[in-house]
C-alpha cells in the first residue's frame, strides 16, 4: 500500500496535475483582487481556493506517510508545510495581512518544477559566499545611520528623524533611487552635507561592485573545478605517454634478458 | 533564369542596393513624424516610401521565386515577410497605431546586414540559458502583485489598484526607478510597507544579478570550449613525444632483430 | 609577566568578549539616537559607553605594552587607536558632529572579527589596480565642472554656480540619479545643453563600465595565477614521464655496460 | 642641434615640467569659474593662462621640428595640436562656448602621463568590439523614436513632440532615469503605453547587458591569449620530455654502434 502511494506520488503524471492546481490556484488568487470579480465569481473562487489548498494538504499527508521522518530532511517539504500552514491562518482571523499572505502559495511551484529549484539551490548556494560582505555593508548601513540621525536628524525629520527612518533613507540611497532629493535640501542648511552623502555612495557603490565580483568570481572557480574534474577523468595524452614509456621499458628489459641468454658471460 | 536570378539577388551589389532602399526609407519615416515637413515635401515623402516598399516586396518574391519551399526555413525570411505584410495593413485601416508600426520596416537592417545579425543571434542564443531565471523573475513579480494589490490597493489605488497597475508598479520597483516615490507615501498609512518594499527590491536585484552571472558564465563557458576544441586540433608537444617514444621502440625493436642475427644462440 | 598578558590578548575568550563589547557599544549608540530614549535611559547608556570606551583604551595599552613598537606595525592597530583617539574628542568639545563621529567605534568590528578583516583586506587589494582609471574619471568630471560652470552657471545658478556645486552635479549625473531634472530645464534656455549632458553620460557610463572590468578581470587574473602555483606544486604526470625517461637511460646505460663486459672487443 | 631638442624633450624632467604647467593651467581654469576670483586676480590669471598656452605652443613646435613628418603618426600629437588649437579661437571671437572649451587643455594630461595614456587605448581598443551592438542599439532607439513621435507626439509633447525631443526621452529611459515619469501621465490617456515602455526597457537592458557581457568577454579572451604565449614562450617540462628522449635515442644509436662492432656478423 505505502509502496503503491509512493509511486503515485513520485509519477510524472502526479506532479503534472500538482503544477495544474498550482497555476488554477494562482489565477483565482489573481482574479480575486478584482471587486468587481469578487462581486460576480466570488463563491466560484472561493470554491477552487478550498479545494487547491485540500489537494495540497492531502498531497503533503500522502508524503508524510510515505517518507515518515525522511519527510522533514526535504527543506523543499519543510517550505511547502510552511506555506500552506500560513494559508489556514487567515480563514481563522480574517486579518487583511494573512489574507494576502496566502498567494505566496504560488511559490510552491519553485518547489515542485525542477528546473526553478535548481535555480534556487543555486542562488541560496551563492548566499554563504556573500555573507562577509553583506555584514560589512550591514555594519555600513548601520554607522552611517546612527551618524546621520545625529547630524540631520533635526534638519531633515522626514528623512532621518530616527533611526528607522534613516536606515530606510540609505537603503534608499544605496539603491541609487532619487538620492539628490535627499541630499539637496540638506545642504542647503548644512552646507557639509554633500560629504557625507559623497562618501556613502562611493562606499556603497564600490562594496556592492565588490560584492557582485565575489560572485562571479565564485560561480567562475566552481566551473573551473568542473571543468578540471572532467579533464582528470578522460584518459589524457600524458597518460598515454606514460604507458608507451613503461612497454619501452619492458622492451629493453627483454633485450636485456636475451644478451644475458645469448652472449655468455 | 531561376539561376540568374538567385546570383542576383545574392550578390553583394544587390545586398548593398536593398541595404541603402532600407536606409533611405529609415530617413524618410524619420522625416515624416514633422508636420511641416509633410505639409510641404508629403507627397514626395508618400511616393519614396511606396517605392521602398514595393522594392521590399519583389525582393521577397524573387526569393520565394528561387528558394521555395527552403525560404521558410530561414527563420530571417519570415521576419521579413512578417515585417512587410505589416506594412501593408496600415494603406488599408490607416489607424495611427499601424501607420506608426511601419516604421518596424527598418528592424530589416538586421536582416540584411551580416554583422547585426549575427549580434542578434548571438543575443537569441541567450535567451534558453537564462529561461529559468526569468520564469522565477516573472513568478516573484506575480506573487508580489497579487499581495500588493491586497495589501494597499485602496491606500495608493493609483500604484496598486489593480493587479497590472500592481505589475507595471513593481516593475518600476525593479529597475529602480522612483521606488522610493511609491514606498514613502505608503508608509505613512501603512508603517510596515518598507518591509514589502525592501524585501522586494533585494530579491529582484538578487535574482537579476545571478541571472546576469549565469549569462557571464555560460558565455564564458561556451569561450572555454571552443578555445579547447583549437587546443585538440593543433598538434600538440605531447603527441610529438609520444611518436618520437614510438620511434625509439621501433629502434629498440630493430636492435634486438640485430642481436638475435649476429649473436648466435 | 608580558608573556601572560599576551597569551590573554590573543586568546579567543578575550576577543569574543572584545567583540561583545563593541556590540554592546553599537546599540547604546543606535538607542542613543531616540531624544525619548536618552531621557529615561540617558545615565546608563553614558555609563556603558563610558565604560566601553574604557575597555577599548585598557586593550590598545595591553597591546602596546606587549607588542612594544611592533604594534605600529599593524595597519589596523593604528586605525584602532585614530577610532579610539576621536572618541575622547567629543567629551571635551561637545560639538554635535564629534558626538556623532563616536560611533565610528563599531567600526572596531572590521578589525576584531577576521572575515570582515579580509573582506575589507581585500578591497583595498583591489584599490591600486583602479588607480589610473579613477584618476581619469576625476579629469573627465573636473574639466566638465569647469565647463559645465562656464556654460549653465548663470542659467542654472543651483546645479551649475560655482564649480563645488557643478562637480556635486555631476558626480550625481553620473550615479544616473535624476539627471533629466537637471538637464531638461536646461535645455529650455541652451538648446545645445543634450549635447553636453549625453556626451558626459556616455563617457561615464564607458568609463565606469571599464573600471568595472578591470576589477573582476584583476581578480580572475588573481584566481588564474593561485591555481597555476596549486598545479606546479602538484607532481604533475608530466614529471612521472620524465622520472619515467631517466630511469630508462639508466637501463640503457647498464644494458651497454653489460654488452662491454661480456662481448669481449 | 636638431639631436640636442629631441634629448631635452624626450627627458622626464621636461615631462614633468609639461605636467606641471598642465596642472598650474588646470588650477586657473578652474578659479576663473568664480567671479570674485577674476575680479581680483583676473589680470594674474590671464597672464598664467597666456603663459601655459604659449608654453604648449612652443612643445608642440619643437615636436615638429623634432620629428617632422613622424610627428603625424603618433595620434596622440594630433589630439594635442588640436586642442591647442581650439584654444586659440577664442581670444579672436569671445565666445561663452569657445571660451569655456578652453578647459579641453586639461586633457592634454592624458597624452602626457603614461598610466592615463595606457588607459584610454585600451579603453579606445574596446570599442571595436562593441560596434555591432552600439548600432544594434542606435537602431532600436531610432525606431522606437519614430513610433514614439507617430504614437505620443500629440499627448506628450514635452517628450515626444518631435524625433530629436523622442531620441533624448528614449535616451534617458535608457539609462533607467524617471522612465516613470514619462511614461505615468501617459498611461492615463494611452492605456497602451505601458506596452511600449516595458519593451523598449527590456529590449534596452537586454542588449547593454550583452554589450556589457561582450566586453568583459573580450578582455578575458585577449588576456587568455597573452597567458598562452607567456606558457609558450617559456620552456616547458615537455619540451624537457622531448629532449630527454632524442638523448635515449643517441644513446640507443651508440648502443646498435658497439654492437656492431664488436659482435661479428
Amino acid at each position: 500500500m505505502r509502496e503503491r502511494v509512493r509511486l503515485i506520488i513520485e509519477s510524472r503524471r502526479f506532479q503534472q496535475a500538482i503544477i495544474g492546481v498550482i497555476l488554477i490556484n494562482a489565477a483565482t488568487l489573481g482574479v480575486e483582487t478584482s471587486p468587481s470579480a469578487v462581486a460576480r465569481y466570488g463563491d466560484l473562487l472561493h470554491f477552487v481556493d478550498h479545494c487547491a489548498l485540500y489537494v495540497f494538504v492531502v498531497e503533503l499527508l500522502a508524503k508524510v506517510y510515505v517518507y515518515r521522518l525522511r519527510f522533514l530532511l526535504d527543506p523543499w517539504n519543510v517550505f511547502d508545510t510552511f506555506i500552506i500552514t500560513i494559508s489556514f491562518l487567515p480563514t481563522a482571523s480574517g486579518l487583511s495581512v494573512l489574507r494576502a499572505v496566502r498567494v505566496l502559495r504560488t511559490l510552491r511551484l519553485i518547489s515542485v518544477v525542477p528546473s526553478l529549484r535548481r535555480v534556487v539551490s543555486a542562488l541560496l548556494n551563492a548566499v554563504p559566499g556573500m555573507a562577509s560582505i553583506v555584514l560589512l555593508l550591514g555594519l555600513v548601513l548601520y554607522v552611517a545611520a546612527v551618524m546621520g540621525t545625529k547630524l540631520y536628524g533635526t534638519a531633515a525629520p522626514d528623512y532621518f528623524g530616527d533611526l528607522p527612518k534613516s536606515l530606510f533613507s540609505l537603503f534608499q540611497v544605496m539603491t541609487g533611487d532619487a538620492w539628490s532629493d535627499i541630499a539637496r535640501p540638506l545642504m542647503e542648511t548644512h552646507s557639509s552635507a554633500w560629504l557625507y552623502f559623497v562618501v556613502f555612495v562611493l562606499i556603497c557603490t564600490f562594496v556592492v561592485l565588490n560584492l557582485f565580483i565575489a560572485v562571479v568570481v565564485n560561480a567562475m572557480e566552481e566551473e573551473n573545478r568542473e571543468e578540471r574534474r572532467d579533464e582528470q577523468a578522460v584518459p589524457s595524452d600524458e597518460q598515454a605517454v606514460l604507458s608507451e614509456v613503461a612497454a619501452l621499458r619492458e622492451e629493453i628489459q627483454s633485450l636485456r634478458q636475451l644478451l644475458a641468454d645469448r652472449v655468455p658471460s
